[in-house]
């Protein structure tokens, strides 16, 4: 699928057929994340990635906007203590943040052309996640991106392109 | 472009070509940006687009790594206060970090698919960026976006994708 076609054509997809998704497409779901920049190419990003229906089942209890019963999550995480040791520790929130959604947006592209669909979910109970994922202190869930195979693809919200940009300095 | 390709042979570029780039691709990759997801579809995103070489010279000046003398730039920006009237003030940090990264991003790869190369900086004086584009104080500058011509492609740094990622959760 062409990027320009794909960029305009991902929608959010909130409920998904009984169906699960291979191995293989979830680790090329894991590759397009690692091709993301990030800051310093730190590549300071950890996936976790669920397929258990216990562990879905446990997810949506934390996450409510993990809807729609999808057979599969990535949970986004980022090492703080790694990023801390090597470019700083006032660079972990900026890092964290922003690598972990410039990953996101790629797995969710890469999806869309392998006739996935996704749902980025940045809302949970984080202590919760933790224990789920058995995650040490140092390494923080960032982003939840639900991934199967849509059951309907909604129409696409309407952009508001005119008035979000500006030339050379903002004006109103 | 194949998206699959766009996103494993995108590069941070950090030389360009003394070409401007035409007023149609720059607002094509605004518009990329503005099919990128947003928590609750807010789109409170707002871009400042800079091609004036007096204003790229002060962006220089505030934003080191802004380098390469790329011939324009894209100030990705956040209406803090929209944000917080429409999804409350405790959500403004999430948004609007997590939201200009995924545009960023659908920047980065549409560029990429239109010739043109990219470099996202995410360190600067904001005071001084609030300043060169007049923004209001509740419009804050998130990430700049060097968009130019590429001089060269610099090989991509290893990825390391293996040890990256878990099933079912998180061991070392």
């Amino acid at each position: 699928m062409d990027v320009h076609e794909a960029i305009r054509t991902r929608r959010s997809i909130r409920t998904y057929l009984d169906r699960p998704v291979s191995r293989d497409h979830l680790l090329q779901l894991i590759e397009a994340a690692c091709w993301a920049p990030s800051a310093s190419n730190l590549q300071t990003w950890r996936f976790v990635i669920l397929t258990r229906p216990d562990k879905l089942r446990a997810l949506r209890v934390l996450a409510p906007g993990f809807i729609g019963r999808a057979p599969s999550a990535i949970v986004i995480c980022q090492d703080a203590k790694e990023i801390a040791r090597r470019a700083g520790q006032a660079a972990v929130d900026f890092c964290a943040n922003m690598d972990s959604a410039c990953a996101a947006q790629n797995i969710m592209l890469e999806a869309h052309a392998l006739g996935l669909g996704t749902c980025a979910v940045g809302s949970f109970e984080a202590d919760a996640l933790r224990e789920l994922l058995d995650l040490p202190t140092h390494v923080l869930p960032m982003l939840l991106v639900a991934v199967g195979y849509p059951r309907s693809r909604p129409e696409p919200p309407q952009r508001h392109i005119e008035g979000s940009y500006y030339f050379e300095g903002y004006h109103e």
